[in-house]
């Protein structure tokens, strides 16, 4: 996503945004087997798209990782946006030139206005782009990792995991939605609360849920049992970036991480596994929010902590 | 001491102003044992002085912990300033009417102002008042617990600590200079670090020299051996408010006090002493760090952790 602009507004409660184009991209174009049509349908097409998601953000790092997780790489390309944007938001600043060698653009707000010259919503990530128009198609990114999972089975590799059990799909979306809210959302609503009311709240409400996280953990290898799901995808990008940023910078210092021992092993467990952890850049995501952030951190000063070695470390799970 | 004011200059390091007023308290006004006399001398005397010390400040909190050991509070009494204070400085807003009840004032300032008309540098505690008259005497911090124990020896209770045992006087200093220049200040230097670079230099330094704490305190119960000195004073109230101000606030965040296993046991070992632990109030630390320094925490909303209660573990030191 985009974090420009002041979040802190006094006195408030922080407030997502969740207002996203809604197109999607399915089988031939045909309506989707799960889910609202509120946009256009796209048809799948290996070849057609490009995935621009800064490694920096988690909602874009969810995409990355099941893009790996299910083969995708050489059916849908990625773009790569920088770690630090100003006002107008993600830039492609790593590439040569300053540009992304596939779209040519320099900016993601590009892909924006070429579809929707007025538009007047953050410039996002993860979104996908149409290569050879330039426009943007998508920036909803539940339904983005959703229909590359359900849409693109066809190219997912042989031995893909099935990150949408149709048994379990029921008690996931209830865990989803909790995590979603309260922990992918909620370190936000500590960082950005407008008051000290708010952010005792916003604390509360999280440390409550990573609480119920620890003691599911201690039961279940992975969230929803013995194999990883896109529930997993979903909480593991709030924990990788806990103790970099969340502990310090938004204030969710009641614990790190690291003093969790089942979110901890299982955060490790994770990160050692193909798809996960190679997608994590430490760096980048400090860069990130203490950079981006001025009204939190005026300084821009970088934090040269915690070590990520520990993320190495044997986690004694499965 | 103050900490009002922008600390965070651009491209530039932390520099602490280090001129005091110089005067000194010793046994019949007469020369002191040690140190320095580029001031005037005034008399021990109980019953005559008020040590202004906030619970929140470490370097005041040196010198309540060091009445408290010596068991001097009968003869020198104790004002407390409340955890905030506007650019003026500490004030006794947590006394009854918000004036300290022996000296009537509402501001330590009016002490200061009192005894130089003119006061050009920061209102800082501790700072001795003598109570009859309101003026200020000293706010040298060093030379003020040094001389509770040199010079009160006399009014000392009995089984009060060798706080500056003669065999290892030249050692300690050389241990209590690194001590302040490296962790007392360095946590300073990291959290008012104006540039990058100045904060990287610092973080270095910082935790180059807590490594030399941790290995050395691997072999000692205590900085000096097996009974406490001067040095653990100036050193415990520093790593007290480690993990609830300067891991996040300051940035010191290659680890947790908690995570480094010999300064751990050995500040809760010091916690759990009587004059210690009952000094410390993680309510005021945090209010004054994370209130009183809008430049690095614009919003002034405190966190809520981490939970105190883990300085009451046993140690399994001694």
């Amino acid at each position: 996503m985009a974090d420009q602009g002041t979040y802190v507004e006094q006195g408030k409660a922080f407030d997502r945004d969740m207002n996203y184009v809604p197109d999607r991209i399915t089988r031939d174009a045909r309506r989707p087997e799960h889910g609202p049509v509120e946009g256009e349908l796209w048809p799948v097409e290996p070849g057609r798209y490009r995935l621009v998601a800064a490694k920096a953000c988690p909602w874009a790092n969810r995409s990355i990782i099941v893009r790996s997780l299910l083969g995708l790489e050489d059916v849908i390309s990625l773009g790569l946006p920088g770690p630090t944007h100003d006002a107008r938001s993600w830039t492609f600043d790593l590439d040569p030139g300053g540009r992304d060698p596939v779209l040519g653009i320099e900016r993601l707000q590009e892909a924006y206005l070429k579809r929707f010259p007025d538009y007047p919503r953050g410039i996002t990530v993860p979104a996908v782009v149409e290569e050879s128009t330039g426009l943007l198609v998508t920036n909803d990114f539940p339904w983005i990792t959703h229909d590359l999972f359900h849409e693109w089975r066809e190219f997912h590799r042989a031995d893909a995991p099935d990150l949408w059990p149709v048994d379990l799909r029921e008690e996931m979306e209830d865990v989803m939605k909790r995590v979603f809210t309260e922990v992918n959302n909620g370190v936000y609503r500590c960082g950005f609360a407008g008051s000290q009311e708010a952010y005792d709240a916003a604390y509360e409400r999280l440390f409550t849920a990573l609480d119920w996280l620890e003691e599911r953990l201690g039961t279940r290898r992975y969230l929803m049992g013995a194999a990883i799901t896109e529930a997993d995808v979903r909480l593991f990008t709030t924990l990788a970036r806990f103790d970099p940023v969340y502990h310090g910078h938004f204030k969710c210092n009641r614990q790190k991480l690291t003093e969790m021992p089942n979110l901890w092993g299982y955060a490790r467990d994770l990160f050692q596994t193909p798809g996960f952890g190679d997608t994590i850049d430490f760096e980048q995501i400090k860069q990130h929010y203490y950079v981006v952030h001025r009204d939190i951190n005026p300084s821009g000063i970088v934090p040269a902590g915690p070590d990520p070695a520990v993320w190495l470390e044997p986690h004694g799970r499965g």
